[in-house]
């Protein structure tokens, strides 16, 4: 049996999976970074135990998908954001330690790519992007069935490419970045800018009459019932998305692109005006061979993810 | 020996190169394409043997460079831009009928990518990004020591990314493409309006007086020479440059990216200002782990792509 370990900044879900990458189990706890990593990884070690034992499971490989940055070649947590105190925290050789299985770890949007690759939309295809639209922009690439890092992992940081030149300011350093423009964070921010100034009261009654709970879905839907605000600020989010994807499609010209994370489950309401406006975008690659579409396993894109990764493992050519 | 062909819109220039990719012998003609593809195929078989029979080469293989669009499963140039009446000409097969030798064909850059890689300025590389900035802006990426072609032949296709939403209309279709912002017609239009006003005075004697004889070499040299207009002029250019290339980067992370084009024969006073401002924009990928220079063939790119895909054709993994 294979053991998943999805590593995020507020829950850690950890699965069994059979050799074939089906879920047969699974658990989670809050990550709560603050009380330290080495409470937090005995936590993960303890869960991981109780659940194969449960279900009477020998481990023979364990997937690790996790917040980075990481140091691929020796397994290591580097410094996260939102994780204060973490340094250079072993991860591969306490979880090797303990369950005497090879250990596989990636940071977390390659191994949603991965996961996607091998047990979801992204399967067959010869070139798949795969792009985490969430409370941040991220995402993998995998090319001929591998994926690729780059140098210093950073392969798929498109999150952080310039889209606006004299755009606002991203948490990276950078400004005008795609992440700080299209990310679930920048469209909330934005609706609740409306929401607040009194001009899309039916976008706020969607989210129960709280700015704060304003999120993709909601411009969506009222954009969909007609609200001229959240029309206008819906047209404006799938521009950027059109524009940044796109850019990703023109440079490598990929036959997939799988899109997860909450903006993505919005859906057709995204899908639906995201291919017409990349059909306007990309002009040099010809859209009609590039499948666009969601994520396979919504929520449970990590734990395939870590599934993926220790599969990955057991192959030949690994 | 190997032939060579690097068909262009304007010349195409032929060669003979050692099995070593030695470059031998070469000759040029006008395309002049208005004359109908038979009389320009016609002269560029008759240019090669005759350039073979007069070094006593017997050849091995072809490779050719051309300007696309390409349909690489069949050798047929289909409808490129400029050559008025070129509709589906086959390529591959009379050259193949001609010199009973097998012919490799791909499109420029793909071709200027895979010389600079085998043969250039990109050799030992992991994952190295071509790009040619030049009249349009182009590019090719190789991977693991493979071309990238992706749908369509499309990969590398980065100078119609968008980087400026609302920004000029490019060729293509779309606008605020990299290439509309930032490739060498575009910097020569903008030095020429600053010229015409009368503002660049320096900058346009160093072009001879002539505002139509405006480059980016103009500019660049004017700046150095502390002329304000001109130092604006090539900050921006240098912006645009560092977003385009650093927008590839965040995706793919090479760690080699290689300029070529009359641009990038700017040399240092391109290459200094890009690297600064790329270390500005970039910030998940570590760029001090990502090599940027300049191509090692300068005007030769052409010619020795195409002997590059000849090479390819002869590697057992081809």
């Amino acid at each position: 049996m294979i053991g998943a370990i999805d590593i995020g900044g507020t829950k850690i879900a950890l699965a069994l999976a059979t050799p074939e990458g089906r879920l047969v189990a699974h658990d989670r706890f809050p990550t709560d970074p603050g009380r330290g990593p080495t409470a937090v990884i005995d936590e993960m070690i303890v869960t991981l135990r109780c659940l194969a034992d449960k279900h009477g499971a020998v481990l023979t490989t364990i997937g690790v998908g996790s917040v980075g940055p990481l140091d691929l070649a020796t397994g290591t947590i580097m410094s996260p954001p939102n994780f204060p105190g973490w340094k250079h925290v072993p991860l591969k050789l306490p979880l090797e330690a303990a369950f005497k299985v090879p250990v596989v770890i990636d940071n977390d949007a390659n191994a949603a790519a991965l996961g996607e690759y091998r047990l979801g939309a992204g399967k067959g295809a010869r070139c798949m992007v795969y792009a985490t639209l969430s409370t941040g922009i991220g995402g993998g690439v995998v090319i001929g069935g591998k994926l690729l890092h780059g140098v210093g992992g950073g392969a798929g940081e498109f999150g952080h490419q310039t889209i606006v030149p004299d755009g606002p300011a991203c948490g990276c350093g950078n400004h005008g970045c795609f992440e700080a423009v299209a990310s679930g964070t920048a469209i909330a921010r934005r609706a609740r800018i409306l929401a607040e100034a009194g001009q899309a009261p039916l976008m706020l009654a969607l989210a129960g009459g709280e700015p704060a709970a304003l999120h993709a879905g909601h411009v969506a839907e009222a954009a969909a019932q007609g609200e001229a605000t959240a029309m206008a600020l819906w047209a404006e989010t799938v521009e950027y998305l059109a524009i940044g994807l796109g850019n990703v499609i023109s440079t490598l010209a990929p036959d997939r692109v799988v899109l997860g994370g909450g903006v993505a489950q919005v859906g057709d309401a995204l899908l639906v005006p995201l291919r017409e406006a990349l059909a306007r975008r990309v002009r040099m690659v010809p859209m009609d061979q590039v499948q666009v579409v969601l994520a396979a396993h919504g929520h449970e894109t990590g734990l395939y993810g870590a599934v993926a990764l220790a599969l990955e493992h057991a192959r030949p050519h690994a």
